[in-house]
């Protein structure tokens, strides 16, 4: 293990975040807050990065387990540092309420633990949506994009960071793919927050909602979310920019190319829109006349399922009250979750669509077993270890879900909301049902199923290993 | 495909169970019931089973291709008729109820959608429990036993058939391992039926219990299950006869062997009884002055985690009722279900440690991507195949219950009982959780739910690949 160069990565990120906490405080100063709470923790987090970075490294090479174990670090301790500005102004007294918070944030998951949100001061609001923005593409990937890392083979670090079952770099340099991936999702963001504003929302709310929306995050402003504005125009800006980011970024870098219509092949990408057609319209179906019948009922369908898959989580409706069939086909796509390498969580289609493959090629193999067949994504053969890895990560993703609900299950509330609140966490979605509905909050859990919620957010976000293997005995042997 | 061998196959299962059905005709008499629904069904079947027996086999020789499809046609054939004699003695008269019953009964799920048991026929309460003697150990492993067949390498239906991520022969022959395993099998159902005679129960009432014990199956003669004895003498036996058939078959020959304490090093074993003891005494805390104190309550939780980690689903008490953490992990155990081996369902203790160890060889592997390690299951190394088909299995499991889930939830009860009632039916358990729980029943679902859930228990008793296989083009390809 290269201790040096990860004391290294974690000064650079220690650093470069301390930064980027001038930017609340900014909006402190704009809105006539106090901008000590942002002040005082950069320039711990400066002072701690910079003392990091006194670490010099004798060798810059690193493998894949300093790449996990980066990711890992450098998550964990940002939530730390990324909490106190909350507890510091006064709007989180509580640390551990507030490192929720802002685990929630920068997993996009969206959660809250807040009581009253529109309470909050306009700088902590700001910084909480901000979270989104960064994790949503990658603090990793973000510290890549705007500082140079020669000869670190940082494409460990983004293949730790970076969701889905394959990671591969858009360029030949794993620095220029951090920066177009970042100047593509910048501007999808810009555009989004001009089309709110045209829709009437303030500058602020709508920079607010187009981070929750690029992060598919969900933090709202508001504590009805987007219901709160209750326009079409705006649930239909909204529920575009969801599905938007929930598409795989490789297909927005083809566009650019030129090859929009070989992006509009993509296996991953027809199914991903296939699966929310079908949802929306038969949820449609089944919600008779709520709304006033089945064409009304669509536009708070593709909301909600736009929201959930992509796992954004804003709300325009309490789907807690919902017939059975809606509310578990949207628990399903909380499993489900959105493209792999795009902003969203949850399992990803693509690992979906290989696990189904699998399952076809292990009939084969029981029923003729000298055989050898293939199977192929988006054109190329699926690998055997591509194949195991993802079998494994779904049934390790099952295992942390049944550890995870044994333990929120001991606060005793009902089993829908304890099952649902720990998927919501783990596939980074911010509601559930009932108590963690659309119209609840996360507040009334204990401090402990806080932790372990908080933990499943960290899990979800970094899709497992980099977080188990900081507790894998093997990462730290010589 | 050996299409003259496989109706050759049928035949033989046709006219064997065709004589079985003697025994509850001759119940009938002696309670002096008409024993005609049995016997007119019973010459049904022979008929059509020595129809079958006219086509001879040119080539003996069978794949397991073969053994899949005979073992998945058996079962449905056999569920088909099995519903008649329920439909013609007008205790039950619709016939998708009828199947529902009969497959629950040779699944040994024992979920149960009759309103009245105890106003049924003593000859039809005794075929419904027959049933689940007959499917514990397997139809087929039984025609083994009972009906020489040369040539035909029965060891591909054994493997179909038995469940667990490996199966092997104790003895070299097939059919001597068939035998053995019912001599043991009898034996021990035997030995419960004595012990519950002692406790006071009926000889009608303790052969029907201990039919339900054996197979891990669950129906009873009474509506109250167990609990209307309430006798610690009655809830001690069938608790240590439950788990004892939810214990691997081949640890109870190397007991017969002299060889006890190798048996009891078995891994899997110690997982089995570490998990029974780890979730009693924690749901014994859980429940905290309910059946008057923890050392009251083990009595229950005892008996409610044996039932239900075996997979018979006899009850004691409504453990719908108790708090969420001790129906959480009641549904956990639903997954989790008894030993490879057994006569138990679920997704087996041994494939979760094989998940388990999965896991801990792909941490290893992402660590250090050009490492070779190996894990070991009962000190042999565990082979790639079998952790990939388990892996396979088990997602396999998870996407046929979302799909279950999704139909059951077109009824729209509310989402426990529906999500309960799929995991339930799936891991061949009985009750589940609300109004699908030990006081209640199946009765209330439609037509359409009956049948996933008749689907969902013939999928989780021959564990997926027999009944998918009858669906896949490939098994038909010349």
């Amino acid at each position: 293990m290269n201790y040096r160069m990860i004391f290294q990565i974690l000064g650079k990120v220690l650093c470069t975040i301390a930064a980027v906490l001038l930017l609340p405080a900014l909006v402190c100063l704009i809105y006539r807050e106090s901008p000590f709470p942002f002040l005082i923790v950069a320039v711990i987090m400066g002072a701690c990065g910079a003392g990091f970075l006194l670490f010099k490294p004798k060798l810059t090479k690193i493998y894949a387990a300093e790449g996990f174990v980066v990711v890992g670090l450098s998550w964990i301790l940002l939530s730390l540092f990324g909490a106190l500005p909350f507890v510091l102004s006064g709007d989180i007294p509580n640390y551990i309420d507030a490192v929720f918070e802002t685990v929630s944030g920068f997993t996009t998951t969206g959660a809250s633990n807040v009581p009253d949100i529109e309470a909050m001061g306009r700088g902590v609001i700001f910084w909480r949506s901000f979270t989104h923005f960064l994790g949503g593409m990658g603090v990793l990937v973000f510290i890549l994009a705007v500082l140079p890392m020669s000869g670190s083979r940082s494409i460990h670090i983004m293949r730790a960071e970076v969701p889905g079952p394959i990671v591969g770099k858009l360029v030949p340099s794993a620095r220029k793919t951090a920066i177009l991936l970042y100047a593509i999702y910048i501007a999808m963001t810009l555009l989004e927050a001009i089309l709110l504003l045209c829709g009437g929302m303030s500058l602020f709310d709508a920079l607010v909602h187009a981070f929750g929306t690029a992060g598919t995050g969900g933090f709202s402003s508001r504590a009805l979310s987007i219901g709160y504005y209750d326009s079409a125009y705006i649930d239909t800006v909204v529920t575009v920019f969801m599905i938007l980011f929930g598409v795989n970024f490789n297909l927005y870098y083809l566009v650019l190319l030129g090859k929009g219509l070989e992006a509009l092949k993509s296996e991953e990408l027809r199914w991903f829109l296939g699966i929310i057609l079908f949802s929306a319209v038969t949820i449609a179906l089944n919600l008779g006349d709520t709304y006033g019948g089945f064409f009304h009922n669509l536009r708070y369908t593709f909301f909600q399922v736009g929201s959930i898959i992509s796992t954004t989580g804003f709300g325009t409706a309490d789907f807690s009250l919902w017939p059975t069939y809606s509310r578990f086909l949207l628990v399903a796509l909380m499993f489900l979750g959105a493209c792999a390498g795009s902003t969203g969580g949850g399992l990803k289609v693509s690992r979906i669509i290989i696990v189904g493959k699998a399952i076809r090629l292990e009939l084969r193999r029981q029923l003729k077993p000298h055989s050898v067949s293939i199977e192929r994504l988006e054109g190329k053969p699926i690998t055997e270890t591509t194949i195991h890895s993802t079998l494994v990560f779904f049934s390790c993703y099952f295992f942390l879900l049944a550890l995870g609900t044994a333990l929120v299950s001991l606060d005793g509330f009902d089993i829908t909301s304890t099952f649902t609140s720990v998927v919501s966490c783990l596939s980074n979605i911010g509601p559930g049902l009932d108590m963690v509905g659309p119209m609840g909050s996360f507040v009334m859990f204990s401090p402990l199923s806080k932790i372990v919620l908080t933990l499943c957010m960290l899990l979800g976000r970094l899709e497992i290993f980099p977080i188990l293997m900081l507790f894998s005995p093997t990462t730290w042997k010589k």
